[in-house]
């Protein structure tokens, strides 16, 4: 069992500022007409906890030689970017219906749902953009092979988290089994927090190295754990901390971990999960601090 | 002046064949949850006229040594999801609201707003799937090179598409000289079947080829013949014919080619655009038929 030592998110805090400054530099790159730019601004810049990124660097971290960094930069600001798509549509009237992200008027109410559905659109393909560019690079160019792995990681990342949200809208209101809500949020949430790791992992190790699998299930157990945590935050925690409605699932009568089972179940399960990550990690030793770092902030978060 | 000889459609239906079959290969080899899948399935399987395939294929064939067809293949099929993902975010209640799309209920008409927003959705990612993939491959795989100039070019016209979007709704209502107008179609229209002919190009010619800049400006000329083709028939053909609605245009206020020249000067500047877009093919000679034969069926068509 893990102790849980107090929350030092300073690997979080640097990527926060690291993927801040990219996403600026990556939205000025493009020519987006008004009122389509002040929405993507809008929908990529209000910040969040900026997890994703934070995995992709962190990933990297694990070998001290890697020479593809403009590589690791580009994965994060890309999945960042299909991130924010997903959440600038979730929030639209004909899905979730929110008014608040992040604290901040959600996107179709600062824009109008026409632009906040194009904004969310454009996002999607400027992620691949971002990927496909030589946005970072300094000096050689990545290698082109190693580009088109995250593209296809991405790419199918991206579909897997659509078909979890239509798993997550067809549950809604049903009882769900614990097999069949795991198997949403793989899709839903899971698919891009293991390729935002996988992304950064294959500019680092071959397909045929050991670390490959050990990621896989780091990312697996991390990304469940994840999701385990916003079910409960969303029972415990105030509007106000989460900065954007709280108490939403059990409105909408969505199935949650702390609803099949407990919450104090909940509790144990993510702890559980966190474990299988931190047990995942120890193959990398030393190397694996930043990403032992994050899965404790993960666990240990409020909001 | 080249006369328009009567519609001899034989490639384009030989196209219409190959995609049907091809997107039906992609969609097949996909795991999709319902009801996604059959929105998916209505997006993309009722037909239309597959120009942009068309296109596609019809460039592959400028080479007679060609052996890279599979990524022609990957490419017409991505390029057309892309296509149908914009028809159905197009349709949606909160942009045109428009309930018929080829002679049929449109897709959040037959399966909801939220179903079409993410069939919409996926149909984006599952296009750098299947570029990225190795679907149609015979033997060994093509050079992932060429797949990542593909995948470039893709993300590019895509963003530039929404871009065309934005510029469309920002000019409805208020008077747009043709310039701006181009601009709106060459970004909305005009870059898809731009990057049509270019993920072609990129398997038979190298970037320094003089065949590059010659399709660039058949591209160009034929993708603004499109649309002007596409505004005159809105103001002559029936919905019948159309298969959607037709006087649509009028209706919202757009700006189009006949409302800002008149009727038959518009005809006129589609005929000097298609001028210009066979000009640019006899660079190719003989090998350009089957453009040509695209090119004249896209003047003369009554849909």
């Amino acid at each position: 069992m893990t102790s849980i030592p107090q929350m030092n998110a300073e690997v979080l805090q640097q990527a926060q500022q690291q993927i801040q400054r990219d996403l600026q530099t990556a939205l000025d790159a493009f020519s987006i007409p008004e009122p389509l730019k002040s929405a993507v601004n809008h929908a990529v810049m209000l910040g969040g906890k900026r997890v994703r990124p934070a995995l992709c660097y962190a990933t990297s971290n694990l070998s001290t030689k890697n020479s593809n960094f403009a590589a690791v930069r580009r994965a994060a600001v890309a999945i960042e970017m299909i991130h924010c798509y997903s959440l600038a549509h979730d929030d639209l009237p004909c899905m979730d219906n929110d008014l608040l992200r992040r604290g901040q008027p959600t996107c179709h109410v600062a824009f109008g749902e026409d632009t906040a559905l194009l904004a969310g659109d454009i996002l999607q393909s400027m992620a691949f953009e971002v990927l496909g560019s030589r946005l970072f690079d300094t000096g050689v160019a990545v290698d082109g092979a190693i580009v088109l792995k995250q593209m296809q990681i991405l790419a199918t990342a991206s579909s897997k988290m659509v078909c979890g949200q239509v798993l997550d809208l067809q549950a809604e209101g049903k009882h769900v089994d614990q097999e069949h809500l795991e198997t949403i949020h793989r899709n839903k949430t899971g698919a891009l927090i293991q390729a935002a790791i996988m992304m950064a992992a294959v500019t680092i190790f071959s397909g045929t190295d050991q670390a490959i699998p050990k990621l896989r299930q780091f990312g697996q157990a991390i990304g469940l754990a994840f999701q385990v945590q916003d079910d409960i935050l969303d029972v415990t925690a105030s509007t106000e901390t989460l900065g954007k409605t709280a108490g939403k699932d059990e409105q909408v009568d969505k199935s949650t971990y702390p609803a099949l089972m407990g919450l104090e179940q909940a509790q144990a399960y993510a702890q559980q999960l966190h474990d299988q990550a931190f047990d995942a990690l120890k193959y990398f030793g030393e190397n694996a601090q930043d990403l032992n770092q994050i899965s404790r902030f993960l666990l240990s978060r409020k909001s």
